[in-house]
C-alpha cells in the first residue's frame, strides 16, 4: 500500500518538476488588467470546487470529512496534471497561466462530479488514482470537441463555453461507467444517510455553487461579453431554483432537501453550451426546463435506475450534471442561429462515448486496486474521535 | 394549492419569458473593464444574499432547511421580477445589465430582510407570494427616493449609496408592518431555539455578510470613489463589531451570540448612506454608534417591544436594519456638507409609510391564503429523516 | 472590569476618532482600474481572516462561538489601529487607501495566527489587549524587514512577499512566546476535543483560506506579475496536500482531519517569500516539502513539545505558520538568483527575537490581568442554550 502511494507520489514530483515556461512580466496595460479579471474567476471557481462541491457532497452524514479530503485530493491531483499538459501543450496549443488554470480548473470540476458518483465507496487513495486516469480522458475529450482533435470535429463549432458537454455531461457519465465495477451487493443495500447538520453543510455547498456559477461560465469569455453571459446565467439558476421547488413539492408532496441543494443548480449546467449566446428570457426558460428535468431526475428516475441495475450512484451525478448536461447540449440547436447541427450532435455522442467507456474500464482497474470494508463511513479511513 | 403553483409558475413565464434587450458586446475597451469590476461587486453581493443572509436566518435550530430554501426562492423570485422591470425601464430609466442585476440584488436584499420578520411562520409558496408583492412596493419606493419617481424629491437629493433607507430601513419596516397579521397567539409564545450548531451556522452567515459589505455599499458606485468608500465600510464594521461586544456584555453580563452575529454588522448598514460622503474616522463613529444602538435594540428593546403588540419579529430586523437604517439616513444629515435636509427627511418620512403600510396590507393578503400548523419547524414542509 | 472595558473603547475612539486623510477621487482611469482589482485581493483577504481562521478554530469543539466572536474582536482591533498607524506613516511612508488596508489585513492575520496559539485560554477582552500590544509589535518587525527600519537591514533586500517571514513565522512565534505564562497546569492537561461538526467547520475554514490564499500573496504584485505568482501559490497548495495525505497515513495510520485541515495549507505558507519568483515546477516542490514538514510537526513534533515545555499551543501555529514559514523564508535562498542572503537571514533572525521575547512578555502581562475559570467551554462567556 505504502508503496502504491510513494510511487504515486514520485511520479507526480517527475511529472510536475520540470520546470514551466515563466511569462515576461510586462508594463501594467489594459491586457495584464484583463488577466487579472480572468484571475479572479479563476479564484471563484475554486471557491466552487473546494468549497461547493466538497459540501454538497457533505450530505452524506456519516462520510463528511471523507468526503471533504476527497475533495482535496481530487483537486490537488487534477490541476498540476493538467496545467502540466497544458503548459506543454499537449493536445491542444500552449496558452496562458490564468487559461492554463482556468481549463485545470474545469478538468477538476469534472473529475469531482464523476467522484460523486462512487463518493463512500473507494478508498482516498483510489481518488488520487481516479483522478489520474480521469484527467488524460477527459483532456482527450476536451481536445477533439473544442481544439480539433484527431480532426473529428472542425475547431470552433461546438457551442459550450460553460461546458455542458465537455465538463459536465462528461464527468456524470463516466462517474455512471465506473459504478458498473464500484458497487457491491452489500453497498446497494447501505443506506446513504443525511441529517439536519449534513443538509446544512450540503445547502451550503450549493449555495456557493450557485453564487459562483456566473463565474465559471464566463471564465473564458472577453470582458464585452460578460455581461449578457451571467445575466443568462443568474436567470437560468433562478429559473431551475424556482422549478425545482415547484417540482419537488408536485412529485414528492413535501421538499426534499437533497432535490433543492442539487436540482437548484441544474439551470447553471444546462445554460453552459450557450451562455454567451442566447437572451436572458430563453435563459430563464432553459434554466426552468432544467431545474424540472433535473428534479424528475432525482424524484423518479433515480429510485427507478438504480433498481434497475442495482447500482448505486451516490449524489445523483446524473440527474444534476448527466442530463441537464446533454439538454444544454442540445438546446444550442434550438437558441443558436447559425449552429453546426452536425458538429454539435457529434460532439454530444463522442462525449458520450469517451466518458462512458473510459469510466467502465477506469472503474474495472480501480475495483482491482482493493475495496472498502464499510462504505459512507468517516471511521474506516479517519481518525474519528 | 398546486393550482396556485402552477398559476404563479405560469404568470412568471409570462412575465419573463419576453426578451430582454440584448447589448452589442464591443471591443474590450477600459469601459468593458470597468463592467466586469461592478460585475465582481455583483457577485459579492448574491455571497451576501444566498450564504450570507441565508445562513444567518439559520440560527433558528429545527427550521435552517427550510429557511435556506427559503432563501432560495426569495432569490430566485426577486432577481427576475426586478430585471424585468429595469430592463423595461418601469419606473425609472433602462440601465446597462450588470446596473440591472446589482439593482435587483439590491431588491432581493430587502426582500430577504423583510422575509426575516415572519421567518418560520409562513409556508414556502407563501415566500414567494411576499416577493411577488413586496418587489413592486420596493421599487415604488426606490423610484420615488432615488430617481425622482412622482415627482416627490428631485432627483439625486436624496443620500443613499449604499441604502441604508431604500434597502434596509424599507424592507425592516415592512416586515414589521407584515408580523401585524402574521403572528398568532401560539405563534408569540413558541420559543425560539438555537443551539451550538445553528449559531456557528448563524456566524458563518454574519461573516460572509461582513467580509462582503464593502462590495455592497460600492456596488454602483465609480472606481475613483471605491478606495474611500470600501475603507469607510471596513472601519463602520470594525466599529459596530467592538461596540456590539462591549455592549452585550455591559447589558447582559455574557455574550449573546445571536448579538454578536447581528449588530456586529450595524455599522455596514448605517454607513450605507453617507458610505463615499464621509472620512474614515466619521465612518468608525458611526460603526460604534449603530453597534451600539442594535445590540441596546435586541438586549433591550426587542423583549418590551414584543410584549407589547404580541408580535413576533423572527430575526429581530428592527433592531439590525430598521433603526440602524434609519440612523444612518439621519447621520447624512449632520455628515454630508451641502445635503438637502428636506430631501432627506422626506425620503426617510416616504419610506416609512410606504414600508410599513405596503406591509401591514401584505400581512394581512398572505394571512388570507392559509397558515402553518407548527411554526419553526422543517418537519411542515420537509421531508426529515 | 467593565471599566476596563469602557477605557479600552475610549482609547480607541481617541485613537481612530481623527481625521484620516482622503483621497481625491480622479476620473476612471487604468490607475483607478488596477486599484479597484487591489480591493478584491483585499476582499479576499478579509473571507480568508474571517471565515478561513475563524471557522478553522472551529474546531474546538465547545468553544466554537467564542472562537469566531474572538476572530470577529480581533480583526475589528487590528483592522482600525494598523490602518491608523499607516495612514499617518508611522514606521513607514504612507500609502493609498488599498494598500493600508491590505497592510492592515496581514496584521490582522498575523495577530490571528498568535491567538491560535492561546486560543480558548484568555477571556474575550483579552483578544482585544492582545491585539492592541501585537499590532506596534508586529509593526516594528515589518518596518525593519521590510522598510529599512532603523537601518537594521537595507531596505527590499528581504524576500518575502507573501508574508512567510512578516506573517506567519512572526504570528507563531509570538504565541509561542505568549504560551509559556498562558499555560495552567489544569489547561495542560485538559483534553482539546473534536467532533465530526467541528471537523467540518474547520474543514469549511481551511477550504476557504485555500481558496483565496493565491490573492493574499498577490494582494500588493503588481497586475504583470499576478499571473505567475497565483499559479505558483495554487500548485504550491496543490503539493502541500498532496504530501499532506501521504505523511498523514505513513506516519498515523489512518487520516487525522486536523492534518487535513491544517498542513494542507502549509504550502501556501512556505510559498509567501518566493511566490513571485520562482518557477511553477519549483512552487509545487517547496509546497510538498512544506507540508511534509507541518504533517511531521503535527504528528511527531506537537506531542513531543507539549510534554516537554508542558505548554499548549492551541491550533499548532508552530507547525503551520511556525516551521513552514521559516522555511518559506530560507526557501529563497535557494530559489532566487541575486538574493543577499546576509539580510534574508538576518530579517528571519530578527523575526525569531522579536516574536519570542515581545510574545513572552506579552503573555506575562495577560496573564496578570485574570483568568478564565473553565478552558475551551462556550459556556464560560457566552450565553448557550
Amino acid at each position: 500500500m505504502n508503496r502504491i502511494r510513494l510511487t504515486l507520489l514520485i511520479i507526480l514530483l517527475a511529472l510536475t518538476g520540470m520546470a514551466y515556461a515563466v511569462e515576461v512580466p510586462a508594463d501594467n496595460t489594459l491586457n495584464d488588467v484583463v488577466n487579472v479579471l480572468k484571475y479572479y474567476r479563476a479564484i471563484h471557481v475554486m471557491a466552487m470546487l473546494l468549497v461547493g462541491f466538497g459540501f454538497l457532497m457533505v450530505f452524506v452524514k456519516m462520510y463528511g470529512r471523507t468526503a471533504l479530503t476527497a475533495t482535496y485530493l481530487l483537486v490537488s491531483i487534477a490541476i498540476p496534471l493538467y496545467f502540466f499538459k497544458s503548459s506543454h501543450g499537449i493536445m491542444g496549443e500552449a496558452k496562458g497561466m490564468v487559461d492554463n488554470i482556468i481549463l485545470a480548473e474545469f478538468a477538476a470540476a469534472s473529475l469531482l462530479i464523476c467522484a460523486g458518483a462512487v463518493l463512500g465507496r473507494i478508498k482516498l487513495w483510489q481518488y488520487i488514482v481516479l483522478g489520474m486516469i480521469f484527467v488524460p480522458c477527459y483532456a482527450l475529450n476536451e481536445w477533439i470537441l473544442l481544439e480539433g482533435g484527431l480532426g473529428l470535429i472542425p475547431m470552433g463549432t461546438v457551442m459550450d463555453t460553460g461546458g455542458s458537454i465537455v465538463i459536465h455531461a462528461f464527468g456524470a457519465l463516466f462517474g455512471l461507467g465506473a459504478i458498473f465495477s464500484l458497487t457491491t451487493q452489500k453497498e446497494y443495500t447501505t443506506p446513504i444517510e443525511a441529517d439536519a447538520t449534513s443538509d446544512r453543510f450540503s445547502l451550503l455547498g450549493s449555495m456557493v455553487l450557485w453564487v459562483f456559477w456566473p463565474s465559471f461560465c464566463s471564465a473564458l469569455v472577453s470582458p464585452a461579453e460578460i455581461p449578457l453571459t451571467i445575466v443568462n446565467v443568474i436567470l437560468a439558476l433562478c429559473g431551475s431554483t424556482l422549478a425545482t421547488y415547484f417540482f419537488t413539492t408536485g412529485l414528492r408532496k413535501k421538499v426534499a432537501p437533497a432535490d433543492i441543494a442539487n436540482a437548484a443548480l441544474a439551470g447553471g449546467v444546462a445554460i453552459g453550451s450557450t451562455c454567451n449566446l442566447t437572451t436572458p428570457g430563453i435563459a430563464f426558460v432553459i434554466g426552468i426546463l432544467a431545474g424540472a428535468l433535473s428534479t424528475f431526475g432525482f424524484a423518479v428516475l433515480q429510485g427507478k435506475l438504480q433498481s434497475m441495475i442495482k447500482k448505486v450512484d451516490t449524489c445523483g451525478v446524473l440527474y444534476l450534471h448527466g442530463l441537464p448536461g446533454l439538454m444544454g447540449g442540445l438546446a444550442a440547436l434550438f437558441v443558436v442561429s447559425g449552429i453546426n447541427p452536425g458538429s454539435q450532435l457529434k460532439g454530444i455522442g463522442i462525449t458520450i462515448v469517451i466518458g462512458l467507456v473510459a469510466g467502465l474500464i477506469t472503474g474495472k482497474v480501480i475495483a482491482l486496486t482493493g475495496k472498502r470494508a464499510i462504505p459512507y463511513e468517516d471511521e474506516e479511513e479517519l481518525i474519528t474521535e
